[in-house]
Protein backbone atom coordinates (compact mmCIF):
# COMPACT_ATOMS: atom_id res chain seq x y z
CA UNK A 1 0.00 0.00 0.00
CA UNK A 2 2.71 2.46 1.11
CA UNK A 3 6.23 2.83 0.00
CA UNK A 4 7.64 5.52 1.60
CA UNK A 5 10.73 4.64 3.79
CA UNK A 6 10.65 4.31 7.53
CA UNK A 7 12.10 7.26 9.09
CA UNK A 8 14.68 7.59 11.43
CA UNK A 9 14.23 6.66 14.72
CA UNK A 10 11.49 3.42 13.92
CA UNK A 11 11.11 0.86 15.81
CA UNK A 12 10.32 -2.72 14.81
CA UNK A 13 8.46 -5.73 15.76
CA UNK A 14 9.39 -9.07 14.68
CA UNK A 15 7.33 -12.16 15.33
CA UNK A 16 9.25 -15.19 15.83
CA UNK A 17 6.89 -17.77 14.31
CA UNK A 18 7.19 -21.51 13.64
CA UNK A 19 8.55 -22.78 17.59
CA UNK A 20 7.04 -26.03 18.24
CA UNK A 21 5.83 -27.31 21.49
CA UNK A 22 8.11 -26.86 24.48
CA UNK A 23 8.35 -29.82 26.76
CA UNK A 24 10.48 -29.82 30.16
CA UNK A 25 14.04 -29.71 30.23
CA UNK A 26 14.22 -28.13 26.71
CA UNK A 27 16.93 -25.52 26.53
CA UNK A 28 14.52 -22.16 25.70
CA UNK A 29 17.84 -20.41 24.11
CA UNK A 30 18.18 -22.87 21.80
CA UNK A 31 14.54 -23.17 21.08
CA UNK A 32 14.76 -19.74 20.85
CA UNK A 33 17.71 -19.44 18.53
CA UNK A 34 15.95 -22.39 16.02
CA UNK A 35 13.21 -20.49 15.93
CA UNK A 36 15.39 -17.29 14.79
CA UNK A 37 17.01 -19.23 12.26
CA UNK A 38 13.73 -20.66 10.51
CA UNK A 39 12.82 -16.61 10.62
CA UNK A 40 15.27 -15.79 9.19
CA UNK A 41 16.33 -13.33 11.43
CA UNK A 42 19.82 -12.51 13.07
CA UNK A 43 20.13 -10.91 16.25
CA UNK A 44 22.48 -7.74 16.17
CA UNK A 45 23.54 -5.29 19.30
CA UNK A 46 20.43 -3.26 21.02
CA UNK A 47 17.74 -6.65 19.83
CA UNK A 48 15.86 -6.83 22.71
CA UNK A 49 13.92 -10.55 23.03
CA UNK A 50 10.69 -10.62 24.44
CA UNK A 51 9.32 -14.37 25.12
CA UNK A 52 6.24 -15.32 26.76
CA UNK A 53 6.99 -17.06 30.30
CA UNK A 54 4.88 -20.08 28.89
CA UNK A 55 7.31 -21.75 27.03
CA UNK A 56 10.18 -20.77 29.96
CA UNK A 57 7.41 -22.65 32.54
CA UNK A 58 7.37 -25.34 30.38
CA UNK A 59 10.73 -26.38 29.58
CA UNK A 60 11.23 -25.59 33.82
CA UNK A 61 8.73 -28.41 34.62
CA UNK A 62 6.33 -25.80 36.26
CA UNK A 63 3.24 -27.70 34.93
CA UNK A 64 0.88 -29.75 36.79
CA UNK A 65 -2.24 -32.08 35.77
CA UNK A 66 -5.62 -30.02 36.99
CA UNK A 67 -8.41 -32.97 36.08
CA UNK A 68 -10.95 -31.08 37.45
CA UNK A 69 -12.40 -27.37 38.06
CA UNK A 70 -11.19 -28.14 42.03
CA UNK A 71 -8.24 -29.38 41.33
CA UNK A 72 -7.19 -25.87 39.26
CA UNK A 73 -8.52 -24.23 42.36
CA UNK A 74 -6.17 -25.43 44.49
CA UNK A 75 -3.39 -25.15 42.21
CA UNK A 76 -4.07 -21.10 42.07
CA UNK A 77 -4.39 -21.16 45.85
CA UNK A 78 -1.08 -22.81 46.38
CA UNK A 79 0.64 -20.06 44.15
CA UNK A 80 -0.85 -17.35 45.95
CA UNK A 81 1.46 -15.77 48.66
CA UNK A 82 -1.59 -13.69 49.84
CA UNK A 83 -5.30 -13.08 48.78
CA UNK A 84 -6.13 -9.30 47.49
CA UNK A 85 -9.40 -9.84 46.59
CA UNK A 86 -12.50 -12.65 45.15
CA UNK A 87 -15.48 -12.36 43.58
CA UNK A 88 -17.24 -15.95 43.02
CA UNK A 89 -14.23 -17.94 40.70
CA UNK A 90 -12.21 -14.77 40.36
CA UNK A 91 -9.31 -14.89 42.72
CA UNK A 92 -6.66 -11.66 42.89
CA UNK A 93 -3.36 -13.01 44.41
CA UNK A 94 -0.34 -11.42 44.94
CA UNK A 95 2.02 -14.23 43.73
CA UNK A 96 5.16 -15.21 45.86
CA UNK A 97 7.39 -13.06 43.31
CA UNK A 98 4.97 -9.71 44.46
CA UNK A 99 2.94 -9.54 41.03
CA UNK A 100 -0.59 -9.44 41.40
CA UNK A 101 -2.99 -10.94 39.07
CA UNK A 102 -5.66 -13.43 38.36
CA UNK A 103 -5.15 -17.06 39.71
CA UNK A 104 -1.88 -16.14 40.83
CA UNK A 105 -0.73 -16.36 37.24
CA UNK A 106 -1.89 -19.89 37.12
CA UNK A 107 -3.41 -20.48 33.44
CA UNK A 108 -4.87 -23.67 31.27
CA UNK A 109 -4.80 -21.59 28.19
CA UNK A 110 -1.85 -22.88 25.45
CA UNK A 111 -1.21 -26.03 27.46
CA UNK A 112 -2.07 -29.85 26.15
CA UNK A 113 -4.65 -31.80 27.62
CA UNK A 114 -6.13 -31.22 31.59
CA UNK A 115 -3.10 -28.73 32.07
CA UNK A 116 -1.91 -25.63 33.90
CA UNK A 117 1.43 -23.49 33.71
CA UNK A 118 2.54 -21.45 36.98
CA UNK A 119 4.92 -19.02 36.56
CA UNK A 120 8.67 -19.71 36.71
CA UNK A 121 9.95 -19.66 39.92
CA UNK A 122 12.50 -16.72 39.06
CA UNK A 123 11.46 -15.18 36.02
CA UNK A 124 14.62 -12.93 36.25
CA UNK A 125 16.45 -15.48 36.34
CA UNK A 126 15.23 -17.62 33.52
CA UNK A 127 15.80 -13.99 31.54
CA UNK A 128 19.26 -14.05 32.79
CA UNK A 129 19.86 -17.03 31.67
CA UNK A 130 18.91 -16.92 27.95
CA UNK A 131 20.29 -13.57 27.39
CA UNK A 132 23.57 -14.78 28.49
CA UNK A 133 23.08 -17.88 26.23
CA UNK A 134 22.01 -15.85 23.50
CA UNK A 135 24.78 -13.34 23.45
CA UNK A 136 27.11 -16.14 23.58
CA UNK A 137 25.48 -17.89 20.93
CA UNK A 138 24.88 -14.29 18.78
CA UNK A 139 28.15 -12.45 20.27
CA UNK A 140 25.01 -9.24 20.36
CA UNK A 141 24.54 -7.22 22.84
CA UNK A 142 20.66 -8.27 23.95
CA UNK A 143 18.17 -7.76 26.46
CA UNK A 144 15.28 -10.50 27.76
CA UNK A 145 12.09 -9.74 28.54
CA UNK A 146 9.62 -12.49 29.58
CA UNK A 147 5.93 -11.47 29.82
CA UNK A 148 2.44 -12.61 31.00
CA UNK A 149 -0.92 -11.83 30.01
CA UNK A 150 -2.32 -9.57 33.45
CA UNK A 151 -5.90 -7.92 33.77
CA UNK A 152 -5.73 -4.38 35.82
CA UNK A 153 -8.47 -2.53 38.17
CA UNK A 154 -10.57 0.21 36.14
CA UNK A 155 -9.81 -1.05 32.35
CA UNK A 156 -11.79 -3.73 30.81
CA UNK A 157 -9.52 -6.38 28.48
CA UNK A 158 -6.20 -7.50 29.44
CA UNK A 159 -2.42 -6.52 28.66
CA UNK A 160 1.10 -8.37 28.14
CA UNK A 161 3.41 -7.02 31.03
CA UNK A 162 7.08 -7.99 31.79
CA UNK A 163 7.30 -10.53 35.17
CA UNK A 164 11.16 -10.82 34.27
CA UNK A 165 14.32 -8.86 32.77
CA UNK A 166 17.82 -9.27 32.13
CA UNK A 167 19.88 -6.66 30.37
CA UNK A 168 17.74 -3.74 30.59
CA UNK A 169 16.48 -1.38 33.41
CA UNK A 170 12.99 -1.98 34.04
CA UNK A 171 12.07 1.72 34.27
CA UNK A 172 13.38 4.30 32.07
CA UNK A 173 13.51 6.98 34.88
CA UNK A 174 13.34 10.58 33.59
CA UNK A 175 13.53 12.58 36.61
CA UNK A 176 15.38 15.96 36.13
CA UNK A 177 15.15 15.64 32.26
CA UNK A 178 13.49 19.14 30.86
CA UNK A 179 10.72 18.43 28.88
CA UNK A 180 10.09 20.44 25.72
CA UNK A 181 9.36 23.56 27.07
CA UNK A 182 12.66 23.24 29.35
CA UNK A 183 9.77 22.16 32.78
CA UNK A 184 10.76 19.20 34.79
CA UNK A 185 8.77 16.31 33.80
CA UNK A 186 5.94 15.50 36.37
CA UNK A 187 5.91 12.19 34.62
CA UNK A 188 9.18 10.43 35.92
CA UNK A 189 9.25 6.66 35.82
CA UNK A 190 8.49 5.02 32.51
CA UNK A 191 7.60 1.40 33.37
CA UNK A 192 9.66 1.02 29.55
CA UNK A 193 9.84 -2.97 29.77
CA UNK A 194 5.82 -3.22 30.12
CA UNK A 195 5.47 -1.07 27.31
CA UNK A 196 7.96 -3.57 24.99
CA UNK A 197 5.83 -6.50 26.59
CA UNK A 198 2.27 -4.97 25.65
CA UNK A 199 4.44 -3.79 22.05
CA UNK A 200 5.69 -7.05 21.42
CA UNK A 201 1.63 -8.95 22.14
CA UNK A 202 0.68 -7.14 18.94
CA UNK A 203 2.96 -9.63 16.88
CA UNK A 204 2.68 -12.54 19.12
CA UNK A 205 -1.58 -12.65 19.95
CA UNK A 206 -3.27 -14.96 22.39
CA UNK A 207 -3.95 -17.79 19.67
CA UNK A 208 -1.38 -17.54 16.90
CA UNK A 209 1.35 -19.69 18.92
CA UNK A 210 4.18 -17.14 19.10
CA UNK A 211 5.70 -17.05 22.40
CA UNK A 212 9.19 -14.74 20.87
CA UNK A 213 9.33 -11.51 19.64
CA UNK A 214 12.06 -9.06 18.81
CA UNK A 215 12.13 -6.05 19.47
CA UNK A 216 14.83 -3.99 16.90
CA UNK A 217 15.42 -0.31 16.89
CA UNK A 218 14.66 1.14 20.31
CA UNK A 219 18.01 3.17 22.22
CA UNK A 220 18.38 1.83 25.42
CA UNK A 221 21.18 1.40 28.12
CA UNK A 222 22.66 -1.42 29.67
CA UNK A 223 20.74 -2.09 32.88
CA UNK A 224 20.49 -4.96 35.58
CA UNK A 225 17.47 -4.27 36.91
CA UNK A 226 14.91 -6.80 37.46
CA UNK A 227 10.66 -6.86 37.00
CA UNK A 228 10.57 -7.72 40.73
CA UNK A 229 11.77 -4.04 40.78
CA UNK A 230 8.38 -3.04 39.43
CA UNK A 231 6.89 -4.09 42.25
CA UNK A 232 5.33 -1.58 43.80
CA UNK A 233 6.10 -1.74 47.92
CA UNK A 234 2.63 -2.36 49.52
CA UNK A 235 3.09 0.00 52.16
CA UNK A 236 3.16 2.45 48.95
CA UNK A 237 -0.04 0.76 47.50
CA UNK A 238 -2.86 2.38 47.55
CA UNK A 239 -4.94 -0.59 46.83
CA UNK A 240 -3.63 -3.71 48.65
CA UNK B 1 24.55 -3.83 13.01
CA UNK B 2 21.62 -6.48 11.80
CA UNK B 3 21.05 -6.54 7.60
CA UNK B 4 18.71 -9.59 8.16
CA UNK B 5 15.50 -8.58 5.94
CA UNK B 6 12.48 -8.51 8.13
CA UNK B 7 9.69 -11.52 8.72
CA UNK B 8 6.64 -11.41 7.34
CA UNK B 9 3.80 -9.83 9.95
CA UNK B 10 6.77 -7.33 11.24
CA UNK B 11 5.21 -4.62 12.92
CA UNK B 12 6.52 -1.11 12.69
CA UNK B 13 6.33 2.16 14.60
CA UNK B 14 7.16 5.26 12.98
CA UNK B 15 7.99 8.74 15.26
CA UNK B 16 6.18 11.71 13.58
CA UNK B 17 9.23 14.06 14.80
CA UNK B 18 9.33 18.17 13.67
CA UNK B 19 5.97 18.97 15.18
CA UNK B 20 5.63 22.39 17.09
CA UNK B 21 4.13 23.53 19.73
CA UNK B 22 0.30 23.65 19.17
CA UNK B 23 -2.10 26.46 20.11
CA UNK B 24 -5.85 27.06 20.97
CA UNK B 25 -8.03 26.71 17.96
CA UNK B 26 -5.54 24.60 15.79
CA UNK B 27 -6.97 21.65 13.92
CA UNK B 28 -4.75 18.87 14.45
CA UNK B 29 -5.41 16.84 11.73
CA UNK B 30 -3.31 19.39 9.68
CA UNK B 31 -0.18 19.57 11.93
CA UNK B 32 -0.38 15.85 12.05
CA UNK B 33 -0.36 15.66 7.99
CA UNK B 34 2.25 18.85 8.45
CA UNK B 35 4.22 16.33 10.51
CA UNK B 36 3.69 13.45 8.34
CA UNK B 37 4.85 15.71 5.41
CA UNK B 38 7.93 16.69 7.11
CA UNK B 39 9.13 12.89 7.82
CA UNK B 40 8.31 11.58 4.41
CA UNK B 41 5.56 9.95 5.52
CA UNK B 42 2.60 8.48 3.55
CA UNK B 43 0.04 6.85 4.99
CA UNK B 44 -1.23 4.12 3.85
CA UNK B 45 -4.70 1.62 4.23
CA UNK B 46 -4.17 0.13 7.61
CA UNK B 47 -2.08 2.63 9.60
CA UNK B 48 -2.66 3.41 12.81
CA UNK B 49 -2.20 6.78 14.07
CA UNK B 50 -1.27 7.38 17.69
CA UNK B 51 -1.74 10.80 19.29
CA UNK B 52 -1.00 12.35 22.78
CA UNK B 53 -4.11 14.05 23.98
CA UNK B 54 -1.98 16.54 24.85
CA UNK B 55 -1.88 18.43 21.37
CA UNK B 56 -5.40 17.51 21.22
CA UNK B 57 -6.18 19.34 23.96
CA UNK B 58 -4.02 22.64 23.53
CA UNK B 59 -5.62 22.65 20.20
CA UNK B 60 -9.41 22.31 22.17
CA UNK B 61 -8.07 25.22 24.42
CA UNK B 62 -7.93 22.69 27.19
CA UNK B 63 -5.25 24.60 29.05
CA UNK B 64 -5.35 26.69 31.99
CA UNK B 65 -3.55 28.89 34.24
CA UNK B 66 -1.90 27.29 37.61
CA UNK B 67 0.03 29.89 39.29
CA UNK B 68 0.43 28.51 42.09
CA UNK B 69 0.55 24.79 43.38
CA UNK B 70 -2.89 25.14 44.94
CA UNK B 71 -4.64 26.87 41.87
CA UNK B 72 -3.83 23.48 40.12
CA UNK B 73 -4.79 21.24 42.72
CA UNK B 74 -8.28 23.15 42.72
CA UNK B 75 -8.10 22.57 38.80
CA UNK B 76 -7.67 18.53 39.08
CA UNK B 77 -10.07 18.90 41.93
CA UNK B 78 -12.39 20.57 39.86
CA UNK B 79 -12.12 18.02 36.26
CA UNK B 80 -12.51 15.27 39.05
CA UNK B 81 -16.36 13.17 38.76
CA UNK B 82 -15.68 11.09 42.60
CA UNK B 83 -12.37 10.85 43.80
CA UNK B 84 -11.06 6.99 44.68
CA UNK B 85 -8.24 7.37 46.79
CA UNK B 86 -6.04 10.39 48.19
CA UNK B 87 -2.33 10.53 49.67
CA UNK B 88 -0.65 13.66 50.97
CA UNK B 89 -1.42 15.80 47.40
CA UNK B 90 -1.76 13.11 45.28
CA UNK B 91 -5.66 12.26 44.00
CA UNK B 92 -6.38 9.29 42.31
CA UNK B 93 -9.51 10.19 40.94
CA UNK B 94 -12.17 9.08 38.02
CA UNK B 95 -12.80 11.77 35.56
CA UNK B 96 -15.84 12.85 33.69
CA UNK B 97 -15.04 9.89 30.90
CA UNK B 98 -14.83 7.37 33.54
CA UNK B 99 -10.98 6.65 33.21
CA UNK B 100 -9.30 6.30 36.92
CA UNK B 101 -6.37 8.15 37.10
CA UNK B 102 -3.83 10.65 38.83
CA UNK B 103 -5.29 13.84 39.42
CA UNK B 104 -7.90 13.36 37.17
CA UNK B 105 -5.41 14.12 34.03
CA UNK B 106 -4.46 17.47 34.70
CA UNK B 107 -1.10 17.17 33.92
CA UNK B 108 2.08 20.09 33.87
CA UNK B 109 4.73 18.46 32.18
CA UNK B 110 5.13 19.46 28.53
CA UNK B 111 3.14 22.49 28.61
CA UNK B 112 4.49 26.49 28.48
CA UNK B 113 4.91 28.73 31.54
CA UNK B 114 2.52 27.81 35.08
CA UNK B 115 -0.16 26.24 33.10
CA UNK B 116 -1.36 22.67 32.84
CA UNK B 117 -3.48 20.42 30.44
CA UNK B 118 -6.51 18.89 30.94
CA UNK B 119 -8.13 15.90 28.78
CA UNK B 120 -9.95 16.55 26.29
CA UNK B 121 -13.86 16.69 26.74
CA UNK B 122 -15.00 13.79 24.66
CA UNK B 123 -11.12 12.45 23.12
CA UNK B 124 -13.53 9.77 21.50
CA UNK B 125 -15.43 12.61 19.40
CA UNK B 126 -11.12 14.11 18.87
CA UNK B 127 -10.32 10.72 17.29
CA UNK B 128 -13.33 10.10 15.43
CA UNK B 129 -12.87 13.99 13.90
CA UNK B 130 -9.36 13.33 13.21
CA UNK B 131 -9.72 10.19 11.72
CA UNK B 132 -11.85 11.29 9.09
CA UNK B 133 -10.17 14.34 8.07
CA UNK B 134 -7.18 12.18 7.78
CA UNK B 135 -8.63 9.97 5.66
CA UNK B 136 -10.39 12.36 3.67
CA UNK B 137 -7.06 13.85 2.89
CA UNK B 138 -5.14 10.94 2.47
CA UNK B 139 -7.45 8.15 1.26
CA UNK B 140 -6.62 5.43 3.53
CA UNK B 141 -8.12 3.34 5.36
CA UNK B 142 -7.14 4.34 9.27
CA UNK B 143 -7.51 3.98 12.77
CA UNK B 144 -6.50 7.03 15.61
CA UNK B 145 -5.89 6.35 19.25
CA UNK B 146 -5.30 9.25 21.61
CA UNK B 147 -3.52 8.92 24.33
CA UNK B 148 -2.42 9.60 27.80
CA UNK B 149 0.24 8.67 30.62
CA UNK B 150 -1.27 7.14 33.46
CA UNK B 151 -0.07 5.09 36.78
CA UNK B 152 -1.37 1.88 37.51
CA UNK B 153 -1.64 0.24 41.39
CA UNK B 154 0.86 -2.62 42.46
CA UNK B 155 3.32 -1.90 39.69
CA UNK B 156 5.69 1.12 39.58
CA UNK B 157 6.13 3.08 36.65
CA UNK B 158 4.01 4.47 33.71
CA UNK B 159 2.19 3.63 30.81
CA UNK B 160 0.52 4.83 27.89
CA UNK B 161 -3.40 4.17 27.28
CA UNK B 162 -5.88 5.22 25.32
CA UNK B 163 -8.49 7.28 26.22
CA UNK B 164 -9.94 7.94 22.47
CA UNK B 165 -10.32 5.47 20.19
CA UNK B 166 -11.51 5.90 16.23
CA UNK B 167 -11.71 3.19 13.52
CA UNK B 168 -10.80 0.39 15.18
CA UNK B 169 -12.41 -1.84 18.18
CA UNK B 170 -10.75 -1.45 21.74
CA UNK B 171 -10.88 -4.66 22.67
CA UNK B 172 -9.77 -7.71 20.68
CA UNK B 173 -12.42 -9.76 21.89
CA UNK B 174 -10.80 -13.64 21.55
CA UNK B 175 -14.12 -15.41 23.49
CA UNK B 176 -14.57 -18.86 21.84
CA UNK B 177 -10.93 -18.90 19.65
CA UNK B 178 -9.15 -22.12 20.20
CA UNK B 179 -5.54 -21.94 21.39
CA UNK B 180 -2.63 -23.39 19.72
CA UNK B 181 -3.51 -26.51 21.30
CA UNK B 182 -7.44 -26.52 20.35
CA UNK B 183 -8.26 -25.52 23.55
CA UNK B 184 -10.81 -22.45 23.73
CA UNK B 185 -8.87 -19.49 25.58
CA UNK B 186 -9.09 -18.41 28.73
CA UNK B 187 -7.78 -14.94 27.77
CA UNK B 188 -10.30 -13.41 25.69
CA UNK B 189 -10.70 -10.19 25.84
CA UNK B 190 -7.22 -8.31 24.64
CA UNK B 191 -6.89 -4.17 24.93
CA UNK B 192 -5.40 -4.04 22.10
CA UNK B 193 -5.59 -0.19 21.51
CA UNK B 194 -3.86 -0.10 25.36
CA UNK B 195 -1.01 -2.15 24.06
CA UNK B 196 -0.68 0.20 20.83
CA UNK B 197 -0.48 3.12 23.37
CA UNK B 198 2.32 1.73 25.06
CA UNK B 199 3.87 0.41 21.85
CA UNK B 200 3.90 3.95 20.49
CA UNK B 201 4.87 5.76 23.59
CA UNK B 202 8.16 3.98 22.69
CA UNK B 203 9.10 5.72 19.88
CA UNK B 204 7.38 8.93 20.84
CA UNK B 205 8.94 9.33 24.09
CA UNK B 206 8.11 11.75 27.39
CA UNK B 207 11.00 14.23 26.61
CA UNK B 208 11.03 14.05 23.25
CA UNK B 209 8.54 16.47 22.24
CA UNK B 210 7.10 13.95 19.80
CA UNK B 211 3.07 13.54 19.64
CA UNK B 212 2.69 11.35 16.94
CA UNK B 213 3.26 7.89 15.68
CA UNK B 214 2.39 5.40 13.53
CA UNK B 215 1.70 1.88 13.89
CA UNK B 216 2.05 0.25 10.37
CA UNK B 217 1.79 -3.73 9.88
CA UNK B 218 -0.59 -4.58 12.10
CA UNK B 219 -3.61 -6.39 10.44
CA UNK B 220 -7.29 -4.75 12.16
CA UNK B 221 -10.77 -5.02 11.20
CA UNK B 222 -12.91 -1.83 11.32
CA UNK B 223 -14.20 -1.22 14.05
CA UNK B 224 -17.21 1.76 15.71
CA UNK B 225 -15.76 1.11 19.61
CA UNK B 226 -14.51 3.97 21.93
CA UNK B 227 -12.00 3.77 24.06
CA UNK B 228 -14.96 5.02 27.04
CA UNK B 229 -15.64 1.07 26.52
CA UNK B 230 -12.86 0.48 28.03
CA UNK B 231 -14.31 1.60 31.27
CA UNK B 232 -14.51 -1.56 33.43
CA UNK B 233 -18.10 -0.69 34.79
CA UNK B 234 -18.36 0.36 38.43
CA UNK B 235 -20.36 -2.84 39.75
CA UNK B 236 -17.75 -5.03 38.11
CA UNK B 237 -14.89 -3.61 39.47
CA UNK B 238 -12.93 -4.64 42.68
CA UNK B 239 -10.90 -2.01 43.15
CA UNK B 240 -13.13 0.84 43.79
Amino acid sequence: MTASPLPPGSLHLLPVAGIGEVTPGDDVSAVILDGLDGCGIELGDGDIVVVTHKIISKAEGRVADVPTEAAYRRLAESEAAAVIRRRGDLMIAVTRHGFVCANAGVDRSNVAGDRAVMLPIDPDASAHRIRLRLERATGARLAVVVTDTFGRPWRRGLTDVAIGVSGIDPILDLRGTPDANGRVLDVTEVAIVDELAAAADLVMGKATGIPVAIVRGLVWERGEGRAADLVRPPAEDMFR
